[in-house]
């Protein structure tokens, strides 16, 4: 028996494929619209040259007892803080530390709750990327206006900010975003403690702490650990740390281990097309498309590739 | 040892006190400005008359194994949704269902996963409130733009949004809402299925789904669910489901067994204080000042008071 529920929302999950409403009858003289497609629909059409594999020169795998969290860093946004984590990953440095935090409708935090993992003294202090020349980066700007910043859009498929005054960008603060925490210090934050955000989008931390990635897989294996109960949702005792077993570079696992990830380019006519679908939704559910769309409502679809076989 | 961590994000945290920052000095010839208060600051020197109780009478109690999830209904803007809600809860229609889908950075959502509890006759089909003529509640407006309405702001401390042209009102999909699920039939939306955000705030659902009210305390119970791994994050097994012991009316509750909370009211000057100090951050952490509060990351503080005895 097929009962209520098993519809509810169906059309606004992640790549469920629904029947296309027609587009509503043009205005006399104009062109018939193409029906509206939704986005699983866009991306089941896609050409291979809409999606690009993870760097995985710039990937890392966080292993957890819940399974591996796949984040991948932007260097041309972050060049020197994401160079000190991959150093910092190269050294094992996070391997057996742990999550220390997870804040609810905030962010889930990894480090060494203890303090006594040693970070290399010339690695400890490190100017923070708040915002970075966007020099030959391309920005795919978002139309969509935006309250946090003068323009929004995305980078390589990572969401991000841009000045045009000062030339500066820099990555935003949406779900699954990773940041690098940081003391009152600004060059605190050298990256041996990170967070990923697993709330409301807290654009308000934008331009005030380095972002050198986002998570492209994994995000539930953070955003469903049980909250901390001291302050700030830190665990108050130890026993509560979700360990973690390891942090390793996507180009240093055997290929037969690594996660074969692709991310929809940001620059590609599908992902302009998956925008605006889902500024206007409509199907057999939706009655109201927003025609809007926030900078961290935007999907960045991530599909899993077959290994390559030599 | 105070390590590096203790204090990362420590301003950022709900209700943590921050030394004041100075303001910034003012241009010469004008008063000097008050220093700039946090929003602990702010809160912690509020008057008695800036806070109102929850409204027993439309506060649900959701009991779950990890403890009690407290959702306050407003009536002013779903009526009939809401009285069809507290009716069922009247019946004991949810007592003994349970969460069946947890879908990450979106919803969690209770019911009755197997079709086998009846909803009265007379209460299956109920017209939506996706907008109600807003009448006499009172809107306090946010001053910040918002891309999805044309005003956004606040009725009795619950989040919401405005069309001056027609005069209609709706809650919004801000983290914590709770809302109707429905099948593609709006009319199906009866209130037996209610869901929670626990993600990024789904604003485009405004207005497509009935918002009955909002968590006030322990969100963290349902955002902490492990996400289903069946399609739209159902539970795909039975013993997945999380069990609801039961929801009740918290004015059906003995005194003795309330959570008596207090929230503070978003039309007094202490809520517009915390607004103007959450858009403007000013401390030892923030170096870079928002100048902008989106609607959803503007907290509505709830407090605990007392029992009072008679």
């Amino acid at each position: 028996m097929r009962t209520a529920w098993q519809s509810l929302f169906v059309t606004t999950g992640l790549l469920m494929a629904r029947a296309a409403m027609p587009a509503e009858a043009a205005a006399p003289g104009t062109p018939a619209p193409a029906p509206a497609r939704s986005m699983a629909e866009i991306l089941a059409a896609s050409p291979a040259s809409a999606w690009r594999p993870l760097n995985d020169e710039h990937t890392l795998y966080m292993e957890m007892p819940g399974g591996r969290v796949v984040i991948e860093l932007l260097p041309a946004l972050a060049p020197r803080t994401v160079a000190n984590i991959e150093a910092l990953v190269r050294l094992h440095y996070f391997d057996g530390l742990s999550i220390l935090r997870v804040q609810d409708n905030y962010v889930a935090q990894w480090g060494d709750p203890d303090g006594v993992r040693k970070v290399p003294d010339n690695m400890q202090k490190l100017a923070p990327e708040f915002s970075v020349p966007l020099g030959a980066a391309a920005f795919t700007q978002l139309p969509d206006r935006d309250g946090y910043a003068p323009q929004v859009g995305f980078v390589d498929s990572f969401a991000a900010a841009r000045d045009p005054a000062s030339g500066m960008a820099w990555l935003t603060h949406c779900y699954g975003a990773v940041g690098v925490g940081r003391d009152n210090d600004p060059a605190s934050g050298n990256g041996s403690e990170l967070y990923a955000v697993i709330g409301n989008a807290p654009r308000h931390l934008d331009r005030n702490v380095t972002i050198v990635g986002r998570v492209r897989q994994g995000i539930e294996l953070l955003s469903s650990l049980p909250r901390g109960t001291a302050e700030l949702g830190f665990y108050d005792k130890p026993a509560q740390r979700v360990p973690i077993t390891s942090v390793q570079l996507a180009s240093a696992v055997p290929a037969a281990e690594r996660t074969r990830l692709e991310v929809l380019r940001s620059d590609s006519p599908t992902f302009t097309a998956v925008v605006a679908a889902r500024r206007n939704r409509k199907d057999d559910w939706y009655l109201q498309p927003a025609g809007y769309i926030e900078l961290c409502n935007v999907p960045l679809p991530v599909r899993a590739v077959a290994p390559t076989t030599p």
